[in-house]
């Protein structure tokens, strides 16, 4: 009686899903912003948490976190790849659509390093500076975002890649057999569709907030996601879809 | 070098913070609506999850946050009361304010078995009939808003009870006294200010969802947030508060 998500490889149909997956961002990142930027809990040894004296009380809190959706299934999914490594078996059997993917280890495509490196850096720009001491509720929020981010870029980085590939086989093709990064990524920018997702996702950040009381809410600037899109996450939803390509068998 | 949050028992003040936490409540329904009603995971004994056959998959993934959430010292704080039992001691120590709060053991106060009838019940108004597969983001998103949601009703049993209680110490003592739930309740009603939650709450679902696109997102009715806050917030909330009048020490 269940109705699997479809996954078709139309590209107006993928765009939509990467569509909705803005508003996930932008509510987590809107959450993560009540807190100051609390930069200890990024600082290696400094957690305070029994039994990891080498990682910080993010990293920490992303493997218990990562362990858990482990054993829910979460990393069967093409779009869902991990932060940490050495993940348990799933505990139950999810149900899988069929993938259109040409790859059979997911995690060849794996962008979470450089995803946490740009988000890291993204922070100061959005949170307001110093310590609230909420460090439980800020690496929570962190979790969230990251894990909302990273679908967003690695659904890209799969679905589009395969989409475009799959409408113009000979020119990607060549530029793969060449492992031409730069002509890939050339081939596969389109310019247009980055401004509109841009402006979408900045308007959307300030009409989600248009009612929230600023004496007790701190604001997500609209710009901020803006430039995160411009500069972080659109880049890296291009490099994954570049590095799909390069590892995607191709017939002669 | 910490700036640890104030708890302040103005009323006003709490009502800012309870106000703050609407944005997370309608975030998280938002999000959960994304996926049908998938009424199995619900369901005690068909999980397919190893080890639990007796829980739900919701109960299943309830258990293992919490479990999580405990370590890291969520529930050291008043208002987030755990809806599992037997969870582990914290492994970090918590920077906790003073709370002005005249209870010892702030589980003396725990709504979290009627929120989540309540909530259970409320689904299939918000989410759409039928069974998509995604049981894995659907318990995920159903935690968050637990969690969420608990989080609101026992922020304002606590400080709301306490702040009032303080604002007319004669009144509230001899009810007390007399374990008159019903002239607490009376006492502690305030239903302009309910009108006023109300119905911002419902402004705030709608202008939240202003952008999102209709082809591929699905949208909460603002009248269902509107109703889920009428008729089990703001009443679990006041329980909240006649509970923890009841059980606050009375000095003669």
């Amino acid at each position: 009686m269940q109705e699997l998500p479809s996954f078709s490889l139309d590209l107006e149909e993928i765009a939509l899903r990467l569509e909705a997956l803005e508003e996930t961002i932008i509510y987590h990142l809107i959450e993560r912003v009540q807190y100051r930027l609390n930069a200890r809990v990024y600082e290696r040894g400094q957690s305070g948490f029994e039994g990891f004296p080498e990682l910080s009380l993010l990293d920490i809190r992303l493997l218990f976190h990562e362990q858990m959706d482990a054993q829910f299934g979460r990393f069967m999914v093409p779009e869902e790849r991990p932060f940490s490594g050495n993940l348990p078996q799933p505990k139950r059997k999810v149900n899988l659509p069929r993938y259109p993917l040409k790859l059979a280890d997911f995690n060849a495509v794996n962008l979470t390093a450089e995803i946490k490196k740009g988000y890291l850096s993204f922070l100061p720009d959005i949170c307001e500076k110093g310590d609230d001491g909420q460090y439980g509720s800020t690496i929570e929020h962190d979790v969230f975002a990251l894990q909302a981010i990273s679908r967003r870029i690695h659904y890209g980085a799969f679905f589009v890649a395969e989409s475009k590939f799959q409408a113009n086989p000979p020119s990607y093709t060549s530029l793969i057999k060449a492992k031409d990064h730069l002509g890939l990524l050339k081939l596969l920018t389109r310019p247009e569709v980055e401004k509109s997702i841009v402006e979408r996702v900045g308007q959307k950040a300030a009409l989600a907030q248009a009612k929230a009381n600023r004496k007790i809410r701190y604001v997500l600037a609209p710009e901020a996601i803006t430039r995160f899109y411009e500069q972080t996450i659109i880049p890296l939803t291009k490099e994954g879809e570049v590095l799909y390509l390069l590892k995607r068998p191709c017939e002669d």
